[in-house]
This record gives C-alpha cells, sequence and structure tokens, in this order.
C-alpha cells in the first residue's frame, strides 16, 4: 500500500445511499489513486432520513489530495473545518487563474467572511465571481479583467439534487433509457409533472428539432401551444423553416405531409418559404400580415411564446429571425430559461446539450427521441434529473395532446 | 478491352425501367467481367406500356459467361432461343448436383418438353424438382436420392415483381426508410392493404416480437385480432411467456405496465408464468380452463387464429406449445403461410427474416421497428416488396387500432 | 404512513457500498410498498473491508412481505435467524409448486438440516432440486414428478458478486456503453484477462455471429484459435456457412471478401457451400477429406475447438452439424460452457443471450457489437459480469491479434 | 386517364440507365400527376455509349407543367427547343421573385443570349446572379437589390454527375450502407483515391468531430496530416478543445485516454484547456509559444493546414479561434473548400451535413461513423458522390495509418 502522507477531513450529508453518493465518494477516492477512513457513517433509519458521513481522505502528494478533493466536491463533500474562499483577481479578460473553481450545475454556497452566500445563476463550467457579499456563475469569456474569481476548493460547498425514493412525480421512469416501454404510462406521469409546474406558476420549456415536422408533430405541438403549456420555445432554424414550409405549401423538405408520398424537388419549397419570410421582414410580420396562419411558429407568436432560433453551420438561407451569432444566441437561450422549471427536448441533440448545459441541477428535464444513443447521451449528463423516453416523437406528440385532451374538463 | 469469346443472347420484357431492372442487368454483366451489346430495346413509350430489351452478354469464359446468365435470371433474363430444362438425380439425399438451380423467391417457368410449367410452392434458396409435367421448390434438406432436379439455367425463366408506379397501394412509402417520418399516414395507408387483402379472401399474417408486449401494445394488438385482421401469428416463446405473464400478474419482464414502474425480480413471474401454462397442459388448454383470460395469446385461441411458436436457443422454458424441434417449426410456419397476402412484421428481427425466407416476392411485407438497421435490413431483402416503417410498436399498434375504430360504421 | 403489521429481520454482508446493494436494497423496500428501519449498519472502514447490514423489513400483509424478501434474496439479504429450506414434491414432471424459488445466476447456498450446502450447477431461471444432501439448479422442463423444490425463501443465501473497486482487471470499462471509447486500450485488458484464465488453466468461450465473416475478421479469428485461446465456439448455422462460404468461393453472402464489391448472387455460393458439406458428411469430414482448407471452422476443428452450432428459424440448409433440436442445443451449449471463466460475444445477439442465461454470476462476459443497443441488453442483463464494447468487430478481431502477435516472445 | 392540355418537349443526353436517370425521370412525371410520351430513346449499345431520350410531358395545369420540368431539371432534362434565361431584378436585398430558380449542387449552364455560359462557385439551394455575360451561384442572403436573378426554367441547363459503373475508383461500395462490410478493403481503396486526388494536385479536406479523440484516432489523424494528407480540416469547438486538453492533461472529457478508465470530474480539464489555449491568445500563439507541442492542432498548425473552427450553441468557452458568427463561418468554411476535391467526414454529423450543402456534385466524399443513421443521412443527400462505412472511428484512423505506412518506400 502506498504510504499517504497528505489528508484532509470531508464531510456529506442527504440522501447519500439512496442517490448512490456514497458509493461514488469511495470510486472517486480510489479511482484517483487515494484511500479512504469512515470516521463516521451515520445511516438514515428509515427513507425520510439522512445519512451523515465523516471521511478521512489521503493521498500521496498534496497535488493529487487536491485533486480528489474537488472531485468529490460535487457529490457534496466539503472539508472540514470550514475555512473562506479564496479569491484571486482575473488578470486579463477572458482568464482566470489556473487553480480556478469549475463550477457543476448543483447549488452551490461560498463562504466569504463568516457567512455561506448562495451562488446566483449557477450552471456548470462556469467560475465563481465574487463582489462584495454576492456570489454568481460567470462564463469564461464573460469574466472581466480586475473580477475576483474563486478558486480551489476551501469555502465552497456543493449540494447535489438527491433522487427522490418516491414512486411519484419523477423518480419513476429514471431507470434505464429503453425503446421497449409503454409510452403511454410515461406520457401520463408527463402531463402531471407539467400540471404541477404550472399550477406553481413555473415555466416550462420546449427544445424542438425539425423532426418534431416531418414526424407529423407538428398539429399536436401547435394544440400544446394552444393550451398554454409551452412557454418557451428554444429551436434552429431548420424547425421554423419546416414549420412555415408545411403551413405555406404543405410539404416539409419535400414530403407531402398528408399524402406520405414524396415530393423529390422538395427543396424549392424550403428556399421559397424562406424567401416569403424574409421578405415579410420576419416570422412576426408573416404573421401580422397575414401570410402565415398556421403551424407552431404562428401559434408561437400567437400565444407570446418566448422562443429564440439559434443558429448553425447547416442553416439554409437563414431566416431573419435566427441568431446566427452564438455568443448572442446563448446569452437569448439563458434568459429565455429563466425561472423555468420543466425542459422537454424533442429529436435534438445538438440544441439539447446547449440548453442541458445551462440548467441548473435542479430543473427537470423529459428528452425523447427515437434514438436510443441520443437520449443516453442527455440523460448521462445529468442522471438526477433527466428522464429519457426512447419513442417516435410525432406519436408521442400525438398521444401528449389526447390524453391532455381527454383529461376531465377539457374540449 | 478483353476478348470476349462466349457469348449468349438473353432477352427480358415488362416494366425494366421501372423496376430499376435495366440498370441492375447492365451492372451485373460488367460486374463479372462480361460486356453487353443491346441489340435491340424498345421502350414503353408511357406509363403503362411494357418494355422489351434483347442483350448480347459475352464473357472471357465459358464458365463466367454461365455465372453471368445465372446471375441475369433473377432479372427477368432468360437465354434465347429457348432450351429445355436440364434435369439431373439427386445422388444421394439432402444433396443435389454441384450446378443444381437455386430459387428464388419470383414467379418461375420451366420448360418440360414442349411446355412452360409454372414451379409450385415458389420461395428462395431451394432447388426445383420435376415429377413428370409438374415443377416444385424443395429445400435442400427434403430432396431424396434420385429427384430430378433443375441445373443450370436453360429452360428457367424468371419473372420478377414489377414495381408499380402507381402512387396508390403498395408503392407509396418504398423509398427510403426512415425515422422521419409521419407514421399517421403509412397507417392509413396499411390499413387500405388490410382491408383490400381481407376482402379478396387473402389471409395476414403477423409476426410478433416481446416488444409488442412491452411496449404496451398487446390490448391493441388483441384488438385487432378481435376485429378480424389477423389469420395467422408467427412468434417466439418470448411472445407467448410475456404476453400471459401479463395476463397473469400484470407485469412484462419485471415492468408493471400500467405503472410503468419497473419491478426487479419481474423474472419470477416470467418462470411463474411458464409453470402456470404448462402444468394446465398448455395454452389452448389454460384458455378453456379459464385459466388464461386476456392478452394475445387468449384472442389468438379464441378467434382460431393459426399460430406458431417457434423455439430458439435463448428460450425460457419453454412453454409446452413452443415447438423446440426447428425443423419441425419451419414446416409449421411455411403451412401457416398459405393463402397469406401480406405479412406484418413487428420488432422481431429473428423470426422476421425466418418469415421472408419463406415467402414468394408477390407477397407483400410492412416492417415495423424502432431500429432503423432492423427495418433496412428486411427491407433489403425483397426491396420491390416490403415496407419498412421505423416508429415506436407500443403507439403504432395504437395508431392503427384507433384508426380502425374510427372508419365509419365502426364500434 | 400505511400500518406495516408483518416483518421480518433480514441480514447482508459484503461490500455493500461499492456493489450499490444498499441503494438496491432500500429501493426494493419501497418500490414494493413496504417500509424499512436500518437496525445496524457497520460500513466498512476502507477500501478492503466489508460492510455489515441488519435490516428489518415491514410490509402491510404477509404476502407482500415474502414478495419483498424474495426480491431482496438476490441482493444478498436472508433472513434472520435461519430456518431450513422448504422442499416440496412435484406432482408432475416438469412443473413445480406455486411457490417455488427461482434461481439467480448468484452463488447460492441451501439450508438443509442444520448444514448450508452450496447448490451445484448455478444458473438462473431454474428451480432448486434437493436430493440427500445435495442441492442443484434444474431446468423447469427437466423437473420429475417427485422431485423435492425449494419453495419460498427460508433456509436460502444467495451470495450476489461484489463489483471490485480495483482499477485493474475487470472494473475498468464497466462504467457505461460508449462508442466514444478508445478501443485499442479496452483490447490490451481483454487480453490480460485472457492471459489470466488460460494461466489459471480456465476455458475461454467465444459466442460468435456471422458478422465475424462479414466484416473480415475471419482469418484474425482463425489466429486466435490458432493461438490456443478459444476453446469453446458457440454460434449458429450461419456462422459456419459463411465462413465455409469464404473459405470456398471467397464470398460471404455475396461480397466478395478481398475486392469489398458486392456479387449479388451470392446466395448461391451460400447454398453451394452448404451442398458441399452436407455432400461431404459435415464440416469435420469436409476438413479430413481436404474440402474445407482454411477459415474459422476449419481450425476450430483442426485445434479441437469445442463448438456446438445451434439452430435458428431463419437458417438455410441447414449444415448437418448444426442441431435443430434446441432442447439439444441448450444442453450442448450448457455442457461446452463447463469450465468456462471468460465468454466474449462478438455480433450476435441471440446466441448471446441464450449463453448468458446458463452462466453463472462470477464467469466474466466481454460484448463487442457496432450497435450500443445489442451491448446495453447484454450489459443489462449481468451488469456486474459483462463489460460491452461498441466497436467494429472486424476491426476489433484485427485489433486483438496485432496485440497478441506483438507481445514478448510472439511471432 | 386526365386529359392533359399542356404539354412540352425535354431532351437528356448520359448514362441515363446506369445513373438511374431515366427511372427517375419517369417516376417525377407520374408524381407530380403528370404524363409521358417517349418520343425518341436511344440506347447505349455498351457500357460507354451514353443514352439520348426525348420525351414529352404533359399536365392539366400550366402551374403543374412547370412544376414538372423544374423537377426535371436535376436529372438532366432542359426543355426543346432552347430559349434564353428569364431574368429578373431582385427588388429588395436578401429576396428575390417568386420564381427564383433554386439550385442544385450539380453542373450548370445558364443561355444569355445565344451563348451557353457556365455558373460558377455551384453550390445547392442558392440563386443564380447573371452579370454581364457570366453567372453565378448566390446565397439568398448575399443577393443585392437589383441583382439580375435567374427565374423560371427557360435556358437553365443541369448536367447530372454520372455514376461511373468502372469497378474501381469511387463506385465500388456505394451500394448500400452497413456495419457488415469488411473496412481494411474500403481503407484501401480510400488511400488510392487520397493518392489519385494528391497526385493531381487537389485539395483533400477533413471534417472531424471530437470522436476522433475520445475513440484514440488523435494520434493516427496527426499523422495522416504530417504525411501530407490533410489541405483543410473543419471542425468545431469541441474537436480542438479535447485535442489540446488531450495534449496538456491527457485526457478527453474526463476519460484518461492511456489507461481507458474514467476521471469524472474530466470537465475540469476542459475548462482548463480553454482557460490556457486563450490565455496564449488562441491555438497558434500557444503553439507559437511552445505551450501545445502535440495532437491534431498542433500538427494542423505546424504543417500550414487550412482549418476552420466553427462555432454551435452547445460550446464551451469557446476557444477564441472558435468562429461564433456562423454567417463567417459558413464563409470560411466555403472559401477553405476552394480546389477540394475530396472530402472525409469523421463522426460529425453537424458540420458533416454544413459541408456537404457546399460542395459541388462532383467533389468525392466519404462519410465514415459508427452510427448507420448518421451515414444513412449523409450519404442521402448526394448518393451518386458518397461512399459511406459504418466503422468505429478511432480504428478506422489506426488502419489507414497502418495501411500509409505499409505502402512500398514509407516509413
Amino acid at each position: 500500500m502506498t504510504k499517504s502522507l497528505h489528508s484532509e477531513i470531508v464531510e456529506a450529508e442527504g440522501h447519500l445511499v439512496d442517490s448512490q453518493l456514497l458509493n461514488s465518494i469511495f470510486d472517486r477516492v480510489i479511482g484517483r489513486g487515494g484511500q479512504f477512513e469512515v470516521l463516521e457513517f451515520d445511516i438514515g433509519r428509515d427513507n425520510e432520513a439522512y445519512s451523515k458521513l465523516t471521511l478521512k481522505v489521503s493521498a500521496p502528494t498534496k497535488t493529487s489530495l487536491v485533486e480528489i478533493l474537488e472531485a468529490l466536491m460535487p457529490l457534496g463533500c466539503h472539508p472540514q473545518p470550514d475555512r473562506e474562499a479564496t479569491l484571486r483577481q482575473a488578470e486579463k479578460s477572458a482568464c482566470v487563474p489556473d487553480d480556478f473553481y469549475s463550477t457543476t450545475n448543483h447549488r452551490t454556497e461560498i463562504k466569504i467572511g463568516e457567512r455561506w452566500t448562495e451562488v446566483e445563476e449557477q450552471r456548470m463550467d462556469a467560475v465563481i465571481i465574487v463582489e462584495g457579499d454576492q456570489a454568481c456563475c460567470r462564463k469564461l469569456r464573460d469574466v472581466i479583467a480586475g473580477d475576483k474569481v474563486v478558486c480551489g476548493v476551501d469555502g465552497v460547498r456543493v449540494s447535489p439534487e438527491f433522487q427522490e425514493r418516491d414512486r411519484l412525480g419523477f423518480a419513476f421512469m429514471m431507470n434505464d433509457v429503453s425503446s421497449e416501454r409503454r409510452v403511454e404510462v410515461s406520457v401520463k406521469k408527463i402531463i402531471a409533472i407539467m400540471e404541477e409546474v404550472k399550477s406553481g406558476n413555473g415555466r416550462i420549456a420546449f427544445v424542438a428539432g425539425p423532426v418534431v415536422v416531418h414526424s407529423g408533430g407538428g398539429p399536436h405541438f401547435a394544440d400544446l401551444i394552444r393550451r398554454g403549456f409551452v412557454d418557451v420555445l428554444l429551436a434552429g432554424n431548420a424547425l421554423a423553416v419546416h414549420d412555415v414550409e408545411r403551413a405555406l405549401y404543405g410539404t416539409s423538405l419535400g414530403i407531402d405531409l398528408d399524402a406520405g408520398s414524396a415530393v423529390e424537388e422538395g427543396h424549392k419549397n424550403h428556399m421559397r418559404a424562406i424567401n416569403v419570410i424574409n421578405r415579410a421582414g420576419g416570422i412576426r410580420r408573416a404573421v401580422d400580415q397575414g401570410i402565415l396562419n398556421s403551424g407552431v411558429m404562428y401559434e408561437a407568436i400567437r400565444h407570446d411564446v418566448d422562443y429564440v432560433l439559434a443558429g448553425s453551420i447547416r442553416d439554409d438561407g437563414p431566416l431573419s429571425d435566427t441568431v446566427m451569432d452564438l455568443i448572442d444566441a446563448q446569452d437569448q437561450y439563458t434568459n429565455a430559461l429563466e425561472g423555468v422549471k420543466l425542459v422537454v427536448m424533442l429529436s435534438t441533440m445538438l440544441h439539447s446539450i446547449g440548453v442541458g448545459n445551462m440548467l441548473p441541477s435542479w430543473v427537470k428535464v423529459v428528452c425523447v427521441d427515437i434514438n436510443p444513443a441520443v437520449v443516453t447521451k442527455l440523460a448521462d449528463r445529468g442522471s438526477s434529473q433527466t428522464v429519457g423516453i426512447v419513442t417516435d416523437v410525432g406519436l408521442f406528440l400525438h398521444q401528449l395532446r389526447a390524453q391532455l385532451a381527454a383529461r376531465p374538463g377539457q374540449s
């Protein structure tokens, strides 16, 4: 056994067993060449009670000890006794000191002076800037020379979301990603979550790819908007173009959606749709001028949905609504996500990962895609917050609409 | 250019352009090192008219010429002038002469004496046995010493199915396999085909995997049976066990289908279900004794569906109904497929390929799976007869049931 | 809170945290409507030490309590104090009493009289038969009227495999299934495991699908056989036919493997290969007669590999070596697996699941497939024993061969 | 039969059968409700000879006739007799008249006055602008008020690429997308194409996703760069960050690439890598300052590869090299692609589609991905120019490097 000269004591408290934190804590120590000794472990006696762990972590070098401590922080471990956060100035804009603390998406507190302060605008892969007694997440590129940046692990406390063992609400289908599941049941539970979010004045965001239109989900999605379940719509140029193309010409990339037959030269309609909208001065004006009369974007505008279309390298056109400066687009996405409690991701890996990067870990995410690899990839990025459903998006939206309409008191 | 000493003239007639036969004919000649010269090509003037091709095929050796001619036969080319079929005796049971003619699944005629005789029981990968003035396909293993086996290419005429360019019926969705299509439209067309088959007294076979049950499609499929759209059910042990498990305990491999939550120790119910059925003496007796009261197998028995459960190496149990001798199982499948005009394959690559091997090319096939690779694989085996749909099988069956129920005059 | 009138005390000991057993134990109690109270939990102080749990489990009914106890057994929980196993006679062959104990693939002991006896021939989904002071697993279909069958949960003790947190050997890549990994590293570790197994006189089994041949892996796999790393080969008819076809004609299902170009009429070679082998009287005789001179099956026969070809409903031919009676085939597979310590599964879901069902949980499994869904499905069936690798099987075998050849002292 | 009052005569010439153009021409007429009459069809007598078609196309309305004619143009049909191109002025920048001609990626000529002029900067989904006697493609957004835009179908002649039936070069593996192929053979042919392109002074572009690094392909790809086979590298922020992360810390998104074990908190290295590069002032300066000493980006800079990193909504950071204004990024991609004769796309659907949109149809494309759906999607966009290979990218690059090194005269 390697002699471990450097050690520190850390503590963690919560549903450490249920959320598999205990296991992960031990894994990370051993996986990084360290050793641990359980000084105290007080297990919750029943399903409600918290567990409490006091652990001595040792490592052969100071550097590896710091690395282990950093790795344990997202699991809720914080060093004992408490120390103040270390602040260093950014010497140059958009750059930070080497030992900067890189954030997770979990609720984080910083010890400034004698007080623990909650960090605002929590998101992953940011740094923490302290101004006076306030702390907030900031993207690397937004750091300004002179900003006080939290460095190292002292004075940082992370509270991971605990996975509830409640059999209701959200935990129900988180066990694994599978196409061999009954989607009708999942839809029922998603509706329950949607209603809960709305009744608590939370906002619901949808991230939607063009497959929503191709697969015939457009009218069903438009119905969700009319029913008030879509507060935010985050998408790319393609969703809007295909939706507009369908509204104007009845096709989507050359597929006649009602007949199901291919109209191979459909690209022409695609470009025509862009030309029509841009000539009108954008989607909103096209609606105002009576040019665009149906579809997802039409309903989004009519029902004041907060929508942002972010550009991508593959965009044709694009529509004049599409934000091609991605720094701007990321900021608009972030702003639109304020107050959102539930995000439903429909068949777009690109925009879904983009949104996932911006979310704190307490926002629930439902990810729907027919490709299990996409669902797995998204769920892996935040396993305690994401439910994955492998199914046909068009039929999923059809089910969602049908079950919403069938609720008591609906028409 | 290689000197080609050996040559033969072949003819073909039909929708050679539409069915891409013309292109394939040229490809196969060149691809095997031969050369061609178009002696005559009379193109159909309009969409209805046949085209007619007379082609001189040359090759450097006699062997390679024969190889090319063999390769052209499934495309409808037959040598000119007509010669009689060459027959050789099988010297040993289950074995045939080296130059045996290996069948395709297309309609085939054999010239015996002066007459062209249609081959019976057409299927692929068989040999043709001639008895008197009759010819029929026979599996290699069923050949008996002394049987007269068709050898070489003389006196064999194959008529491939022509792909109709009709925009109705079947050709509609054959262009490619994609999950980005509107399933609601496809379902509508499948219903039209089903009704057409039934109105012509044709039979409909379903090949179904256990995902039908997992994905919640069981009750919808049972409804199809009650409505009389399922004449034949070809499946494996797993479909029946999962269906029975659901009927008896409400679970399928440990998933509570109504609650959607996992009951991990579900294997126990799986084995219990087998025990219960086998103790009763099989599924039919379990229905008669009132032990099994619902589900796919229950309805299949109540409505006299011709069902065969074929065994596989991974089967637990199996149920006493499952045919574990596969020679026997293949024969039972083949018999059940007599008179079938449409086969719908639901989420089982294994049994679907098995069935596909048995079908003549004029039986239509619809293949539904959430995995595009499975659909592509099945469609590739008989592209002019198979429509592939990439979607969630549970929701697909739900759609099919809902649209069937919504037809005028239905309840 | 529901009043829980029925309760029992259970105990478990081992790497309960590392193997995520602790979490699963709590989950299963709550998931089945029960409650738990931790009477004692002694956590292992360091990475080597065992943890020990004493838990009071309560449920509203006697039935649900038994259900919970059954569900906890595979996790290593056994009721305290010890009771003797309950034995009941099978009244009828191939049937057992309703409350029979259904086995897992974990090491199991039965208390007969005062002694704990280890169950032999451990496998999942079997029942336990006791004869004298011996106990062994038996498939339902092999139970004979009068056999003494273990029922209920008393006197049964299951020892799940603990997942080692060793960073060497096997645990290395078990975290998740991903195609975005470096296969070269995985191959290196697999070689280390293979060498360890061989140096301990263990046997290695390969389960191989026809993709091994299509993807060009045949010669590499044949090399593994020559090097002595393949003791058992479990496959289907297709692997052998494609391998023989390649050896005789250089094609595999119509693909010329060296030129990479398609020879569409390849089915002919497929059927010819079967005809040639069957005329010779099987593969072994074809080797003896000098008809078959290369390939996987040739090397398997030359190097006394224990091979079994199991039939399936989709088999053409089949080769006379293929076992079409699946009861027989399952028994032959099981016998061949005796003494096997490592199973490598190459691109065949069907046969891999079949083999997986037969293995006790302490046999290591490596599963290689280009389709992540297949790897996930196989890994899910026994997560603590299976490593999944998503990659191209042909290139994987090439790597394996190249790294084996590059070891010191090899040529 | 519908009465068709409106008709026009069109002509096409070339490898109409081999390239399946003939079939497509008839399909499109019928599919759009028209009728055709073959006035003359002169089939090429042998593999080299061109075919020639004169077709009368009829439709019930003038509008549908124009629609059909538009749909036939990409197949090489042009109306007879020749008319001049119709030019209309753009009234507003970024907008064009409703009946604008939307380009394909095929070689196109415009009749201005009496002369046919080849259109420059050919790409799909653009409009054609005429200045004097010159014509060139222009993106909709780059149209300036007053530009003369080609409208309708008169005076436009499209020459689709003919699919060569040569059995060498490129056509070899275009038949279908399959993971069940021998990659070693494909690699050999790709090398032949690469050498041919280089010997003709053509440029080779690679489009690469971060999986290149994750899958261990980085060093192999770097070797390709050193050998001079990479003239252009088009990628996103992620490839560069992961490559730099690997070069600086030996990890890629938390996977230690040499050990294969996960270092879960790898995001930290990811952000650190960005911080280090941005502080240096970008990748090139980091190389100059000796901070970055190995990897793909290092070699790209050392060997003057023309690289462009295009931003996306999911980018962390980004690196200061990443172009976040996508209008700018698209223009830079387009410029870099000048003179490129071969594009190899490695595991990135997003950037590959982006590049595909910019390419004329005579640039060859090889697309490599482990996900068959991605390969299919990319190949579908330009089936006569794209070869798809479903395999592990890391092992593919390893093979490519090994075979390149094994050529005579290489080290």
